[in-house]
């Protein structure tokens, strides 16, 4: 048995994710499901890429993390079962994948179509309880990553944007999440901004023309109800306000701009 | 042990739903519990009895299904403790089995009347807590169903809509449930449908008079943002928007109706 | 391995409560964790404390419930390790544990202080994932409480309103909590209630001069939509309205005073 993880965009008032969760443990009464957010925004395949890469590093080797963002749900689009850095990840091969692709270190590579381990009849528009929850749960019992179908060396990657570093702009990133505190996570790296330098002589940090200040060492480091910017849990920049929300505050929004400078 | 499934009310705000999983784990520790949902609209039986039907499919026998939405708390409405198919349910006797009963087989049928298996004292308000979660747990850890209380042979049923086939109309049906989507699921199943015939030269869905054309085989069988009807993953017709909410788009709501001509 | 319940203001759209559960279980795999709410208000630490209090007799010994409602992560506050009767709680100090406090009994008290404990490195804002949740792990495998860090016998305590009689005015409370439902706990508990009387003859409840009648046996005592006042599952006086949300009807608010005289 494995730990297996569910990422969706199926809500929880609905019977979607139970449905999936019954056909897991008819399977394989052992697994340890987890949830990790049913409330992606329908359809974003961008969001589920980041909530995956977020969580990656907190559940260890063995794990299945299985991902049903699924626009295309019930077309030709292939699903990938894929294991990167000793995890399995079964995913519908539209880009949810591609950072953890990128940060990750990929091992296997397969296609999702052994229909003998599929509910039958597939429905057209369940394939999370139909086809990944199945496979998931045969996998979680040890069916070995080779047996869910052929291989493949083709994906579907996102074109996200990345920060960029210039001697005049100094670093230049984007929100790409925002939480539900309203904290504004960004695309730029504790990396990148390791050469940029920190500390009240290091740069400052601005949102659409904004001044931040320097790089914070904790929410608390600003008065209540002021902004700031600081390293969050992921290694990335964010922008937060200290017991408030950055998003209604500051009016941003994925994609506003940030600068590091 | 058993799997345990919870469909309540409840939400997940509070402390209800862990205040009965807590109750179960103290007297089954080795108990899986599912969350099928919690956010069944409050006091909204009609809802519990489809979800609990939908749901009923993916969930193996012996499973116990618990399903508190309750309106009548406190007052001397009957609790049931049935078997349907190898599995358990217990329900408030307000009609929240009426789909499972209407499309299973009915195999015992009991009143939860021992109060040697409650928590002691019963408050007037939680029967969730202090009487649908012990007995669920006890029944988990193997008492026979027949302990629970004195053997029945009446059951609350609701007056649910039927889809109705006529030479005339053709089938007649209503929207029954809309999904966090907004898709409109209705009552007008395959084997109804199965009579009318299907694909291009078949009948046509139509919802308030507009036409929805044939039925589709998926989501992405209309371009992004167009209406279409198609079979779902419950075996009824559903009609939806590709990519986007068919509640929204056409302003439907449960009860809407729907034609297939 | 333990119950492992969690209590945060987090949400559940992010990864962050995920994030916790797999830090757990790649220590602890055997762990069995509850969700108890992640719905808390954003720090919002007298809502946590209720909901801690709330759901208390529902688990039993040997549970290690942990509240992550933490307004001042990254700041030195402190992290308080507490067993109350024989159950652990790992919680900020900053209030969050005033009702258990008060109802239990405190039986040890400690300061997370070790290190070697925490994921390194621990990060500014995610103390969930990186200290309480690696530390309740540890317990969960046994690890001796005394073992997270020096002992302490101080502890930050809300300054919360109590009920307060008088012969002159009965009993005086005030609104704590409203739950899913609209439903208004008050601050009278049972106990205080035993003192007054109860039936028809008995003292009636008020909520802003509105006379809410006796106290009833349940929410059906009194008409569809009709107010009325009952005690609650947690033995604390509730005003509720019969299958509608008393605090919509009432326009009630957390502190609005009620009476019972």
């Amino acid at each position: 048995m494995a730990v297996i993880t569910l990422t969706t965009d199926f809500g929880r008032r609905d019977h979607y994710v139970a449905s999936m969760k019954g056909v897991i443990l008819q399977i394989d009464p052992a697994a340890v499901i987890v949830d990790i957010s049913h409330e992606i925004t329908p359809q974003q395949v961008t969001e589920a890429a980041f909530v995956l890469r977020s969580v990656w590093p907190a559940f260890g080797e063995g794990t299945i993390h299985v991902v049903v963002v699924d626009p295309q749900v019930g077309t030709d689009r292939r699903i990938l079962a894929a294991r990167y850095d000793g995890r399995i990840v079964l995913v519908p091969d539209n880009g949810a994948i591609s950072l953890v692709h990128r940060d990750c270190r990929l091992q296997e590579l397969y296609l999702v179509q052994n229909h003998q381990l599929f509910v039958q009849p597939v429905s057209a528009t369940f394939h999370g309880r139909d086809i990944f929850a199945p496979v998931a749960a045969h996998l979680s019992r040890g069916l070995p990553l080779v047996n869910v179908g052929p291989p493949t060396n083709r994906l579907e990657l996102l074109n996200l944007p990345a920060a960029q570093a210039s001697a005049a702009d100094g670093l230049v990133g984007q929100v790409v999440y925002i939480d539900r505190f309203g904290n504004l996570v960004t695309n730029i790296s504790r990396g990148q901004l390791a050469h940029t330098g920190q500390g009240h002589n290091g740069p400052r940090v601005w949102i659409d023309q904004r001044d931040l200040g320097p790089i914070r060492s904790s929410y608390a480091s600003v008065a209540r109800g002021e902004a700031l910017a600081l390293i969050g849990s992921a290694d990335l920049l964010e922008v937060a306000v200290n017991q408030g929300s950055a998003a209604e505050h500051l009016g941003a929004r994925v994609g506003t701009t940030v600068q590091v400078k």
